[in-house]
């Protein structure tokens, strides 16, 4: 403990703490999503807490950490699943969290620190000029907007701006590097997807300029179906509708939602496979009239709820993205959650046959995404778990069925993005992080720069054994 | 004549005239583009124009064409290119502009008359509550909100909304019938496709709710390129990001616009060809980026002018749709344009070899679009017209090239629209004007229900001799 103790005398009043409640609480994220996880993480913890409060204490920070070599694990709201805000070599937990102010609220432009909470920035922007983050994850009230940029891919909103690593999509970051001399860069442009979903290996991240949409008066939608292809097919059709203003649009196979949409039960039969809508006010009447011709039923819409109905209920984004899983894993603590890609032309054929092929053991969810001008259907299925064994197996059928696996039951940068070694990534954590003290284990390619993917997501980081002894 | 003086007596004080300089005016639209529909139409004359002022004497003159035989054209400002506003057989031309108030303006719904100006329109939803239209033709300052639902297909907007036609994008229409006692019908859903985009054959449009965006301090931006295959690839490239908020983007080959665009030639260098924008604010910078990366050179930008530069300049929408063949003619009366489609997986192929083709003929201009969840480059190419025949030859070049002409030099809705005779429409029609008094000549299924479509365009319209003597 003595480098911990070197450090607190290097930090001043910089707040830090190795109080081993607080230490083992910010070691830890959303990895128990994944039993694989949960195993492997569970006992992994950090020596120190730091919770800068501004850029100046920041770099103090880093440049006591250089001076000293002391890993540093960036942490937001710990809402990933992925053991982003892990400190898999120890070290100490970088708490964002104060550094949280809004600097910021212009014309479509919001300019924050990373540690704000994205419920609590859209509160300031609703009231300053009625204007609204573009995405958000399920997570909203509890992740920071500088973790849902460092590891998020899209959510809440991606159904009508794309994902996250498109252009516009974040229009600035602004570094920290790690070096002896800590320095403050901005990035912009393409640069901005080096350090987007990088999980904070190669930067972190004290600022970010964020576009602003016009906020809307949302209306929630629950749309029941009798039977899981129809509600499959009126989501794919409906969200290739751009006319119709939504701001999410996700699919989720019977009986899940009446088993484990417990606030939202009264509404639904129990087979019943369910379309969750945010419509915006004018595409609400439409839309009805699309999904309903498809055979679908409207059984909640939120501008026709009483107060207190609404009071009940939670946000209707808590049935939705990661979100349905923690509904599941809520009720039945087997299940698990997939991430899956879906051929883009024909979706609905390749989910027809996995719903055939498994129906037991996975249970249908879909989000209805955009990216580079198409529509997607992102597979994020409720999976029973058994053994790690026989998951590889399944996902080894749903490649063969043309669905490749994005791995959730990983840490690795790597093993979750189907990715080898990559190598402008590496670039960048060169000039940010030369000691490869940000964040270590998160990418393999640090550890072998010639990685090759592998997918049977079995990369063990050798530094762990130090921080989980 | 005398039919007409029956007409008046039973108006009662609903304003009609029959003064020749009127008469002749509103019997014209913007048919003249085309030197084929110019020489059919240029003769063609109503017998009086009627400009009734509420629903109520609106209904009284329906009731009274009912009773006297008389046809009725409507027409709002007369921006159309097909005659949508030109009287086929005679009768009387209904100008709808006197029905021009705004009902209400809601959190993203307008309920106007038909008769509104867009501009106007916009002027006061932008004041009320900041919102705006969704889309509108380049023709905003003149045309109607009605005229744009009856007649038009999409505009300024349609790249980030998609076209009129789909789903959200018109929210009601309220009709007027011609039969002995007329009545109001209230079209939603699928219904309204039967009456948009129909030239006023099949119901006289009283009312509308149309969605209302918020409003976006648009920047106009012009980039300039030194090739056109340059241009239209990065034009393809960026209408495919949904992170950019665009309202508008065409591209434009040299030299058209340093030849034509009179007002804008300063920032243009001879052979440029041009990306023209529309950004939101927060799209601006991403925008920029991407077209540079892409060889492109921003020389306008509006929200780097200065006031007295900027008043200097029409506004960017005045060199896009329509608009740019405007420029072309008003520069040299012997072009008219071309609307074409493209292979929607292959368009910068297709319009490649067309570019090689027809070098000094075709001058290229794409509208990319957004429809059905898809983006595609619309072809509006400047044409250098010689003769019918060659044009015919042209058109049918095109064709076997994939690209299908969707003609402007024919008045009727099949040959516009290539199309058979189109039974639902059609059916409609038999219920709102069982006399098929509306807008006769404009839809040949009406005269001939067996219509099949034939691409020549050379269907007369029999009745055309009673109106053009």
């Amino acid at each position: 403990m003595s480098r911990i103790v070197a450090l607190t005398e290097r930090l001043g009043d910089v707040p830090i703490t190795t109080n081993e409640r607080t230490v083992k609480g910010k070691s830890r994220d959303a990895f128990w999503y994944s039993p694989l996880l949960k195993a492997q993480l569970e006992n992994v913890r950090a020596e120190a807490v730091v919770s800068p409060r501004d850029e100046g204490e920041l770099l103090k920070l880093l440049a006591a950490c250089w001076a000293l070599d002391i890993p540093v694990t960036a942490r937001g709201g710990g809402t990933g699943n992925y053991a982003q805000a892990v400190p898999l070599a120890g070290g100490v937990v970088l708490d964002m969290k104060s550094m949280n102010r809004i600097v910021s609220i212009g014309d479509g432009v919001l300019v924050a620190e990373p540690g704000a909470i994205l419920s609590k920035i859209e509160d300031e922007t609703r009231a300053d000029s009625g204007q609204e983050l573009r995405m958000h994850p399920s997570t909203r009230e509890t992740a920071t907007i500088g973790g849902f940029i460092a590891g998020g891919s899209g959510g809440v909103g991606s159904v009508r701006w794309g994902m996250l690593r498109e252009p516009g999509n974040i229009l600035r970051l602004r570094l920290a590097t790690l070096e002896e001399e800590p320095r403050l860069i901005d990035l912009t442009g393409d640069e901005i997807g080096l350090v987007h979903h990088s999980y904070g290996v190669n930067g972190i991240i004290t600022e970010v300029e964020m576009p602003l949409a016009p906020a809307q008066n949302w209306v929630d939608l629950l749309i029941s179906f009798d039977d899981w292809p129809g509600a499959l097919k009126a989501g794919w059709e409906i969200a290739h509708h751009e006319g119709l203003w939504l701001k999410e649009l996700a699919a989720v196979q019977g009986p899940a939602p009446h088993k484990y949409f417990a606030r939202h039960r009264k509404y639904l039969a129990e087979g019943d496979s369910l379309l969750c809508v945010m419509a915006a006010p004018n595409a609400v009447a439409p839309l009805i009239g699309e999904a309903e011709k498809r055979g679908g039923r409207t059984v909640y819409r939120s501008d026709r709820a009483s107060d207190e109905e609404k009071r009940s209920l939670p946000p209707l984004y808590h049935l939705t993205w990661n979100h349905t899983t923690l509904q599941a894993i809520k009720a039945d603590s087997s299940i698990t959650y997939l991430q899956v890609g879906t051929p883009a032309d024909d979706p609905l054929g390749a989910l027809g046959q996995i719903a055939e092929r498994f129906p037991e053991e996975i249970v249908g969810h879909v989000e209805y995404t955009r990216a580079g001008g198409k529509t997607y259907a992102s597979f994020l299925p409720l999976y029973r778990f058994t053994t790690e064994e026989r998951l590889n197996q399944v996902a080894q059928e749903l490649e063969d069925l043309g669905c490749p696996c994005y791995n959730p039951h990983a840490y690795t940068y790597e093993e979750g993005n189907r990715s080898d070694a990559d190598p402008a990534r590496l670039a960048l954590k060169r000039e940010t992080d030369p000691k490869g003290l940000m964040n270590p284990g998160k990418m393999i390619g640090w550890e072998n720069p010639d990685y090759a993917y592998d997918p049977t997501g079995s990369y063990v980081y050798p530094g762990i054994k130090r921080a989980a002894p």
